[in-house]
This record gives structure tokens, C-alpha cells and sequence, in this order.
């Protein structure tokens, strides 16, 4: 459990030299290109799926859904479909009694700046395995094999569900104590900096979020004297870190409602050959919906001289706008709890997890009822903002993909009371969920992460 | 949590006298009918799927499934897709200090002797919204709506991973105190006497193992003095209740064991038309394999007094033969450790899920390799047995499904050490996971019932 981390102090500029310089030495290039200049990439004649030559990485395939839930109850769309399980592992290290995190300055072909704060191994098995015939993974062997440190995280998590199908990624935190050899990609930071790093707009990337979510935090205790949010939301947030007091409704209340809620909603859900999706067209340069919703899948040339391999091209997922990520929060008798949603989306492998407040992109919503609480996110008085920042989705497969990540302290006169598929819970009852996966949807992870750079 | 159960003193005669009689009561034939006399069900010209005509219940379909495990590593079978929850609640009531369960004498189809000692309520959706028009469904009132019970347990957990394509349902358990309207093919059974019946033969249903086997227990204070396991066993038994003391291996390693199993195996698994099975062929009266291995599906013609409606047509899952569903067990620094094997079966949510330590039908691996542990459990010394009866698996779709379910202490010398896809876990452990799904199977749920049975 890390209770050191919210009083550790971090060392000025080391971060920021370290990365400035890491910019300096990369380039990267990422060009759109027509499907046709999709080297090793093809579309299957018969049924219009793309994949890889290899059969390895991933194919996009398209997905039927029939379900009772939300203004729309029977769609197709295409789906990036991933079997393997990857690993997105953070390397923990004790230095002077305050943990540090082993981060990496890595680049990914869909992030808007190239590079971002990534966790020290992020590779899928092909990577490790080398399908493409790149260079090893360096620092796996703190994660995978016989001579791996302390393992104090090690859970399947789910991806985007409107995205992926069934994709889960293995989110592990290793602890070690002997020395680990240096790489100019890498680097020590304490993990109450890289928390603070959130803060940042597009900095800290989508996989170091889950990991860090999926942290076993303990309370504080003493004030971490963070200058983020006021006193006593801090304090709020720090109670509410215990697993059982103060809870509004206990765990198995909370476990009661989530089954009740998987058991109301009924969703078929089917792989179907991609060239038979409906409403979406296939161009030299796009797979698209007629009206431009939701997202496009293209194409990119990616040159690249820090990556395994210096130059590829693969399809990317380019959603139609930017989201917004909300936890509504709220102090009942001192302790901080969120309003998290029970979310059907028709990628998760058991159909409803626990999502965010609110979490949509508006422009999907056009002549559709809108997502209940947006207006009031989007309203919201600033002055009751205590996080706020764009953060991106996962580069290596989702082209500029930034969504607006907030938490708002509500009203004291905000009612407790709520529709029927939205429970006020802990940061305590979140983290006891986090040690298993099928709870939380990778949004809430990367708010809870959020929470936790805010006590 | 239940502590008294293990040292409630049984009333005499109770049972035996109103299961007699419920027996007496109760007319049921079951016949098997040919395909075309299976009226409201038909098979699709198209895909060869057999459905209901409602749209309800469930459907045969065909499974393909791809994997890197075990012997065979492609294959098509039929599959029983029934994505609707129904719910499996017991309902419990402290009479005296004692807890009480509230039991069913329920008739199923495929059961051998028919009559089964079974949960409260056992309802699909389709029993609840009457698909097929029959009567209400007794006593859901308390697990379902506004004026429900103290939930206790409320869980889904999935079901035969072989048999059903994703199949879950609600385990309930929800505590009354006021009086319940009493009904004939229902009686008030003191908890540790529901235990004692397992060791009946085909007394306690499926879904009342499974709900049995999600109930929190506490270890007790005093010994029990059960006649079915010695003393010293018995305590290592209820040693191992404790959620944490003396474990071999701790919960989060035990998690991290599990996930790594799941990030080893890679099985792709699609839903096909049933008329492309592979090996299989459909015949008047069965769907079978050409070497009648694994089970054939058949139609049956029910006739019965007591259920919903006097009777109808049905298809049901026949199993080629018996099976043996052991846990070997082992008092390590003088705590009950079972030894699970993490299991992938291709209609599981999550590929993989916690087994028994051997789960097999012998006549399906002539050939083949055989099972690890089986020769061990057919060979056990019978003094070293500590539960052995035949229990029968959901008899509302499967038909004469019988397995032998054993529970074997190994001798002191018995390695610890295991192959890398099995672990010796605690029952407090187990406990643990069962308050989650996706961990622990039917059979080794109904094997923990049978534990529980013995301290």
C-alpha cells in the first residue's frame, strides 16, 4: 500500500529536463496514406476485414448489436479486434523511503505531441514475441518470468468497449529493490509527481492511467499539503480512501446493485464481417459513417528512429470529436464519494461495467436525447472544478483521440438521490473493485487516477 | 456470515416425511419425442438453429472454437445459448437462532428420479415474464422489486462452460425475519441439514449447490461433531474459513497466478450456424457426434402436475457418460488447502475460471491423454474419502448430466508442489472470490457446497 506518496516531495526539474531533452531526440512523422499504400496490411476479399500479413496485432472486423438500453437498440459499426493480452507495467522502486515510478518517454502514431508519460513496459504480445521483428522489450523481465520483482498489482482490464472487442490488458505494478540498469527513454520520478503530472494536458498516456488507478493507495497520514484542490475536498478524498467507513451503501449493497444492473440489461452482441455493416463506407482513404459520427478508421505512415522497429504503417481509429470524462463528486458526512454510472458498451466482455458520470462525445448525440448530467458538467461553476485537463486515449491505436477529463465537487444541495443505473461510492469501495477486472471501464480508471493526484 | 449452521442440532423426520409425500403428490413423465414432434420449436432452414417459436428460452447453435490448450485444439460442437439471467435465490430465516433455508421440491425434466431439492426460486426471465403463459413465479417478491429481503449474496456465476455459451445466473441468498406464506412443495430446512442431504445421490439440485456454495461462512466456534469427516480434518476445514491466516499462497498471488493463466491461453471462440458443425450430424431423434463421444441433444415430452404449466416439448443436452468431479485436499501447517486447476472452457465469459481439481468424463479421452489426477482419484484408498455421492447436474436442460463428485485428503506426503495451471488455495480464499463472478466454475462451486458440508 503507498501512503508515502501523497507527503513526498518531488525534486525540481529533473522531470522536465529529462523530457525536453527525450523531444529533442526523437522524430517522428505520422502521414495519412490510402489503404492501398497499407503495406502488409489487406482487406479479406470476401468478408472486408483488414489484418496484418502475420495474422498477428489486430484486425478490424465489424460488430452487431442488438440491446434494450439507450436511445439507439440495434446498430452495426466496425470494431478492432485484439486477442492477445498485453502487459502495461509500472516499475516501482524506493528511494530515500518515497516510491518512484520507472516511466517511459514513449511515442505513439496517434498522439497529438508524439510523445507521452507511458509506463515502463506497454507491449502487446505480438510486440514481446516479436512479430514484427523488432528489439526485444526492454525491463520484461521484471514483469514476466521466473526472476520478476514483488508483484503488488497484476489484474486483467477492460479497453474501450465502443472501440474493442473484448480487449483486456494485464495492468501490473512491480516492486523491486536491487538496482535496475538505466535508459536515456526512462526515468526515476516519484509517484506523487507523475500523479501531478495529470494535471498536464496530454502528458501522462492512457495505459500509465490504468496502471496508476489500480494502485493499492492507503490514507494519507498527514496533509499532503497538494495545492490542487481545496483542504477540505483534500481531506474528504483521504477518508475516503478507507475501504469501509463511511460508505454510503456498503460493498455488497454497492455488488447487489451492479448484478441487478447486468442482469436487466439484455445486449446480443455478434462479430460480423465488416464489409456488412451497415451505414458505413469504404474509401480509398476511410472506413466512415454517412453522417461522420462517432469515428473513422484510416490509415498512417509512421517514421519513428526511438521505437522497435523505425518505420511501419498501420490503420488507426480517429474518433469524429473530442469527449468529455466526467466523476461528479460529492462529501456525505465528510467523505468524498463519486457518482459512477453502470455503462453497456458492446465491446466489454460481461456487458456493463462501471463508468463515469458522464462520458460522451456531444456530437454523437445530435438529435438524440442527451447523456443525463452533461448539461450540468458542462455548466459547471468553474470555481467547483477540481480536475480538469485533456488526456489522451491509447496513440498506438487511436488517432488523435483527446477527451476532457474532469471531476466536479457538486453542491451541498445536490441531492443524494439518483436515477436507478448511478451509485454514489468510495475511493476505498473503487480500489477494492480495481483489484479485480469487469468493474470499472478504463474512463473511470483514468479518473480515479485523477482523484488520487488530488489528496 | 453463518456460524451456527455447522452446530445446529437437526430436528428428526422432518424432511423425509414432506419429501415422501411431495414425491407421492407429483405425477411426471418424461418421454423422448423425435425432432418434428417438438411443437413451438423448430430448426431454422438457414443456419439449422433450433429455437423457441417465442423467441424465448434459449437456442442450439453451433460453437467453433481455436485455442493453444489441451489435446484437441480446433473443433465445432452444438452449444445452449440462453443470454437472458434468470435468478437461483434461497431464502433464509433464523428460526430459534438457527439459520433456516427455505426449499424447493421441484421437478426437472432431465432429472433421473425427477424430484429435486432445489432454491427458493429458480426462474429464468422467460419463467418470470411468462414467455410460456404458465403461473407466477413463488415467492420472487423477495429477491426481486421494492420490498425485497436483506440481500446476503447476489452474484452472477456461470454455468456449464462445455454446455452453455455464456451462460450466468443470479446467485441469491436474501434474509427474511417476518412470516412467509407457506406453500406445499415448500419447507423451512435447517441450513447445516440442506448441507447433510449432498451426500444423498441426486438430492440437491445444481442451483441449490451453487447458491450454497456462495454463502458467507464464518468458521465456527465450537466443533461440530459431523459424522462425515474426522476430527482433525474437520478442523483443518473450518482453519480454512478464515479469509486470510495460514494460506500457502496469498489472495493477491492467487490473483496474480489467475491472471497469468488467462494471458497464456489464447482461444478464439464464434458463434457458427449449428448446420456447420463439423463431425456432428442431426438425425430424427438426436444431434450427436459420429463417435457418440461428449453428448447428443434430444426432445423430450413432459407431463407433470406441479410446475407452471402441466406440460410441454423440450430439447435437452444428454451427456455421453458419467463424470468425476474431484477436489483433492491437503491439511498444509495444519490448514485445508484444495487444489483448483485453472480451466478454460470455451463457453465461459472470460476463457478461463477456476475448476476442480480433476473435471472429466473418462469414455471422451479414449485416445487421448488422459486427465491429470484422474487415475489418482479412481485409485484413491477409500479411507481417505471425505465425500462421495452422485449429483446431478440442471435437469431443466440437461438429461440424466450425473456426476461423481469426491472429495479426497491426500497422504502427508503428497507434493505441495503442482504443475503451473493448478494451486492449493484456502476455502476462506475461495470464499473470497465467491463473493465475484468469473472465478470459480459450477463444479467447483458445488464441490465447496460439499466442503461445507464436512466441517
Amino acid at each position: 500500500m503507498f501512503t508515502e506518496s501523497a507527503s513526498a516531495t518531488r525534486p525540481a526539474g529533473r522531470f522536465r529536463e529529462w523530457w525536453s531533452e527525450r523531444a529533442r531526440a526523437n522524430r517522428f512523422n505520422v502521414t495519412p496514406i490510402p489503404f492501398d499504400e497499407l503495406v502488409d496490411w489487406r482487406f479479406d476479399p470476401e468478408t472486408g476485414n483488414l489484418a496484418h500479413s502475420s495474422g498477428g496485432f489486430f484486425t478490424i472486423e465489424g460488430l452487431h448489436v442488438r440491446s434494450d438500453y439507450g436511445p439507439v437498440r440495434e446498430w452495426s459499426q466496425p470494431i478492432i479486434n485484439q486477442a492477445e493480452i498485453g502487459i502495461l507495467g509500472i516499475l516501482v522502486k524506493s528511494f530515500g523511503g518515497v516510491p518512484h515510478c520507472l516511466m517511459q518517454a514513449k511515442m505513439e502514431p496517434g498522439n497529438v505531441n508524439t510523445l507521452q508519460l507511458s509506463p515502463t513496459v506497454q507491449a502487446t504480445r505480438s510486440n514481446y514475441t516479436r512479430v514484427h521483428r523488432g528489439g526485444r522489450t526492454r525491463y520484461l523481465e521484471y514483469f514476466a518470468g521466473p526472476s520478476r520483482g514483488r508483484v503488488l498489482v497484476d489484474v486483467l482490464q477492460s479497453e474501450q468497449g465502443s472501440w474493442f472487442y473484448r480487449k483486456r490488458n494485464r495492468n501490473m505494478v512491480v516492486e523491486v529493490t536491487g538496482d535496475v540498469p538505466p535508459h536515456e527513454d526512462f526515468c526515476w520520478l516519484p509517484l506523487r509527481e507523475v500523479l501531478d503530472l495529470l494535471h498536464t494536458d496530454n502528458l501522462v498516456n492512457m495505459d500509465a492511467r490504468t496502471v496508476l488507478s489500480c494502485m493499492p493507495f492507503a490514507p494519507p497520514e498527514a496533509d499532503s499539503g497538494s495545492r490542487h484542490a481545496p483542504v477540505a475536498f483534500r481531506r474528504a478524498l483521504a477518508r475516503s480512501l478507507h475501504r469501509s467507513a463511511g460508505a454510503l451503501h456498503d460493498l455488497g449493497d454497492v455488488l447487489s446493485w451492479f448484478t441487478e444492473e447486468k442482469t436487466r440489461h439484455e445486449m446480443t452482441v455478434r462479430l460480423i464481417p465488416a464489409g456488412r455493416v451497415a451505414g458505413w463506407r469504404r474509401t480509398a482513404h476511410e472506413i466512415a459513417r454517412d453522417d461522420g459520427r462517432h469515428f473513422r478508421v484510416i490509415a498512417v505512415n509512421v517514421e519513428a528512429s526511438s521505437r522497435e522497429v523505425p518505420s511501419w504503417r498501420q490503420p488507426l481509429l480517429a474518433p469524429a470529436g473530442r469527449g468529455v470524462i466526467a466523476f461528479l463528486a460529492k462529501s456525505i458526512e465528510g467523505v468524498a464519494h463519486v457518482l459512477v454510472h453502470a455503462r453497456v458498451e458492446p465491446g466489454f466482455v460481461d456487458t456493463v461495467e462501471l463508468g463515469p458520470t458522464v462520458q460522451a462525445i456531444r456530437e454523437n448525440y445530435a438529435g438524440l436525447p442527451e447523456p443525463r448530467y452533461l448539461d450540468y458538467v458542462l455548466g459547471a461553476d468553474p470555481a467547483r472544478i477540481r480536475f480538469d485537463a485533456y488526456l489522451s486515449e491509447e496513440g498506438g491505436r487511436f488517432f488523435d483521440a483527446q477527451n476532457r477529463y474532469v471531476v466536479i465537487e457538486v453542491e451541498d444541495d445536490f441531492p443524494v438521490h439518483c436515477p436507478p443505473d448511478y451509485r454514489w461510492v468510495t475511493l476505498g469501495q473503487l480500489g477494492a473493485l480495481l483489484r479485480h477486472g469487469h468493474y470499472l471501464n478504463v474512463q473511470a480508471r483514468s479518473l480515479v487516477a485523477c482523484l488520487h493526484s488530488l489528496w
